[in-house]
């Protein structure tokens, strides 16, 4: 099995040539995280995610999580080490906020190390991840609360979760019947049952804070009565120290495909004390921000499974000797060819190449949008950073995990019979990385978030917006020859997209069946294109660099030619299919199936 | 977890419908299989997949085979009674000769049969199914060894295997090791490793016949030296009783992605006694009639898992109550909707249905060629049954499996949470199916079996054929405007596969890398197109069938639309793929993956 080496001179070319996120320095958060020091970061997060959480991904899979006969969850061997060396170690609170003991890296530096993590070992990854997730939550919606947990989640010395399903509901989250009794003292009795959490019972952390959805005692039917609450497994006693165990247990952990290193709890409340967090009935707001940050960092697990999975088939395909180049034997001296000469291997390596390299350019853009939205001086600035990112948060979500998931699947064909077993590893990164395509809301939840929200918000100013960044990528270019296949290859997408886009406006309102029907492709399409301009981008600054002589440059406008005339053609049949409306799809009545 | 019910029905639709196989009447084959003799027989088969094999399909995942310290290997829990009954009740022998003790069924009911007994148990149906496989090598390539091994392979008295893969080589069969000493009785002793033999060890068979591809000393270098061989587990006395134990044992059990219940072996020979089959180092020509068979098989296994995968996920969106239609309640007396009201849902079931049910009508055409190849009095039907035979098989082995997992997932991913965990079954169908884009010749080996040998064999004949196989139905239903989407659809589709292949015959000689490249979107295309045909054809049987009331045909007509209106049109992709030549794809040096 092929260790991980991270892909730190792609991640650099990325941030310095691509993002070039010195232009910010500007600015305090950006200004305190000079080259350098950025550098030494990546530098010393990809050591841990090598040494410490690549050596652990296999036996996490074969050893999977254990629940003990006193309810306690025992994790894989060195799972507990390694996660006590990530937060002593200041790996976990690299973009916390240093009031509460965070380092404030920007986030695009943090999202970097997220995805070295998300490769090596993605099953334990999820656990400081999801710790991650809830440190935001706190953070947006809390008040007081935050003295007493932002720290201590900052640091990772405690763990955080997410509730959110029941055995009844998961996409439709009003159908929750998890219930909170208002106690005299301010706080809550909690009582139901989850299923799906995530982390929600572990060896790891000290403490373990449930973020829980729930109804209170008399709110309103559906969604807007729901409610979210911080649940701590010990309680906290005012001097900060732990006090006893709070009134719920894990009840089972689910038995699944892939991440058997991540404890997937059923979980039982049974009068536990919540506090509240935010106002009541407004859970859901506070839970959609940690929802979309955590959408972000599923995406990029997508990306970091495909990145992983390629490393392996690209050290395959050249060690591996199986038959001769048919335009005549390359290594005449060896007993075969190594299988790279094959034409069809190498478009499997360069389609698996083309998705990991530009999923990535895609993710930092966005995670640099991310830090503008927050610390931008100018409105313009932090408004058109928040609309970016809102948009192409479920774009991202659900195209790097089903992009994903087949480049992983195009890897592990590379192996031949070898990558169907599991000596070599490439098997579980794709039982793992299936789940990406399913958890924070599913890809078709994604496609429908797409069309039904983020289009027309506000207007539809997002959507706009990015037509105005593939207008200027192609002026900025059209006078040189030399981009004529990005300048064309731009105008051809956005001209598809514009199409797909008018045709949901004008069917998608008067029959809401039509943009359902229309989702999934759309939200292809809106991938694609996305996908082009940061390949077209990239292929601008290559070209720009690449006369220095440095292959690195070259290759990479090789991989950018790559995607523009060999993946950019989809678009057409995805329009196609967007416009044949919902008839087709909603012909047959439900007996039929 | 959602039990199998055979899609009888459908198949009856496609065997009598579609394909009208009581035309063939005339011909002895078909005569003794009259309608009411193969709807007992599949109506019997249907009960012994569904009662026998599907309830030991989740207890093989789990168990999987487990090699004793006597080198022996016991499989899970039932198979070994499961595999009696069906030799026993002479389900094994369905196809095979009757002075070989077959029932001497055609094919494409056997294929029916070995559809249901995959979907149901596929792990479990790979026994019997390389059992078939050896019974046709041996009978194609064997002499005066019939009548021994013949009788017992065909009622799976003793079962069958292929040894070729050795771990230097899996595609590139030229770097076998595995030596043959020729012995002064005609005898050969046998010596090597063998890796990936399925069911090369087992306890379901009083005897296991190893068919085994090995070296005579002095043999000439490459794949033209190449013998095949019988090494039976027990030697076999001239009474045809079993005698002495041959010398070689299985060295161990793979650990693998799915299929836990089939054993993966690892074989040692040593010095174990072989009988040649056919004529020495002509051991490839037989192995392929083995292989051309089992290719379909394989194909069939990818339409076998994506149909029982899509009937638990029609179930399941019936059943699923989430959420409400975006036109409004359609269950309001119920919390929520069934999710199969949601266009998105819809899209995955339709995609997942149309593949099923076009694969299954593909294959079955297929099957009856191969019968007509065998049993047509003239050699004209004889001659282009084999072509059509010939050219398809990489397509149905390559598209079947690809798409068939593709629908596997789709049918996971509407599941939501539950697809990824153990309990609804439908994880291990995607685990499992996963193999069968590799086993046989992985998919990129068949795209390049299709350009590089099935196209230009005897001058295109077979490709010509199939366009004018199209041609002939675009002339059939040209007049009728009903029929205008498929007339239409298939002119396109075709002018893309005849713009595609123009584009091979001038670019693929001058640069094979060109045709290697172009391999992998050809194949997509031309199976794309073979769909269509075939869906063109059932729509036309639909639309003349329909006007009698029964909704099956009108619900086939609505399907066979949404192919034409949302599958199709990806052929326009495909073809810009092909086009790009070899060279984008070739661009790269080896280091700089």
């Amino acid at each position: 099995m092929a260790g991980y080496k991270a892909p730190l001179r792609d991640m650099s070319f990325v941030l310095y040539d691509l993002l070039q996120i010195d232009q910010y320095s500007n600015l305090k958060l950006f200004s305190e995280a000079p080259r350098d020091v950025v550098d030494a970061v990546l530098e010393g997060g990809s050591k841990f995610a090598e040494e410490v959480l690549a050596p652990l991904n296999a036996v996490g899979d074969r050893q999977g999580c254990v629940r003990n006969s006193d309810a306690s969850v025992k994790t894989p061997d060195g799972f507990p080490e390694a996660y006590k060396q990530m937060s002593q170690d200041g790996w976990m609170s690299m973009s916390a906020d240093p009031q509460y003991g965070g380092q404030g890296m920007p986030k695009v530096v943090a999202m970097a190390f997220a995805e070295m993590c998300s490769s090596a070992n993605m099953a334990f990854a999820m656990y400081p991840g999801l710790t991650r997730g809830a440190y935001e939550a706190i953070a947006q919606g809390a008040s007081e609360l935050k003295s007493i947990y932002l720290p201590k989640l900052a640091s990772g010395e405690w763990s955080g979760t997410m509730n959110l399903t029941e055995p009844q509901c998961g996409t439709d989250l009003g159908l929750i019947r998890t219930k909170a009794v208002p106690q005299d003292d301010g706080t809550y009795k909690i009582s139901g049952q989850k299923i799906w959490i995530s982390g929600g019972e572990q060896d790891l952390a000290d403490n373990i804070i449930q973020l829980v959805l729930a109804r209170i005692e008399g709110a309103p039917e559906g969604i807007k009565g729901i409610s979210l609450f911080i649940v701590p497994k010990f309680l906290v006693k005012d001097d900060g120290s732990l006090g006893e165990r709070n009134g719920y247990e894990c009840g089972g952990l689910e038995e699944k495909m892939g991440i058997h290193g991540n404890a997937t709890c059923v979980m039982h409340y049974e009068g536990a004390t919540g506090y509240l967090v935010g106002e009541p009935h407004k859970g859901m707001r506070t839970m959609f921000v940690m929802m979309n940050e955590a959408r972000l960092g599923v995406g990029m697990q997508g990306l970091a499974q495909a990145s992983i999975a390629y490393q392996g088939a690209a050290d395959f395909a050249r060690e591996r000797l199986q038959g001769r180049s048919i335009t005549g034997a390359k290594e005449p001296d060896k007993p075969a060819d190594p299988i790279i000469v094959h034409p069809d291997v190498r478009r499997m390596l360069m389609d698996t190449k083309v998705f990991v390299e530009g999923a990535r350019a895609f993710a930092y853009w966005m995670a640099v949008q991310a830090d503008l939205a927050e610390v931008a001086p100018d409105e313009t600035t932090r408004q058109q950073a928040e609309d970016r990112m809102g948009l192409m948060t479920p774009v991202i979500k659900a195209y790097f995990t089903s992009h994903g998931v087949q480049a992983v699947s195009d890897a592990l064909q590379l192996y031949g019979g070898a990558g169907f077993t599991r000596e070599q590893g490439v098997e579980q990164t794709l039982r793992d990385a299936r789940i990406s395509m399913i958890y924070e809301g599913t890809n078709g939840i994604q496609a429908l978030d797409l069309v039904g929200r983020k289009l027309a918000a506000n207007g539809g100013r997002a959507v706009f917006q990015f037509f105005s960044d593939v207008d200027d990528f192609v002026s900025s270019h059209e006078n040189d020859d030399a981009m004529a296949l990005y300048v064309e290859g731009m105008k051809g997408a956005l001209s598809h997209l514009k199409d797909a886009t008018m045709w949901l406006m004008k069917n998608g309102m008067s029959n809401f069946d039509n943009a359902g029907a229309a989702s999934h492709d759309y939200l292809e399409l809106f991938g694609l294109t996305a996908m082009g301009l940061v390949w077209g981008r990239m292929a601008a600054v290559a070209k720009e660099k690449s006369g220095g002589g440095d292959a690195f440059y070259k290759h990479k406008l090789a991989t950018a030619e790559y995607f523009f005339r060999r993946v950019l053609p989809d678009a057409a049949s995805y329009v196609a299919k967007v416009k044949t409306g919902a008839e087709p799809v909603m012909a047959l009545p439900a007996e039929a199936f």
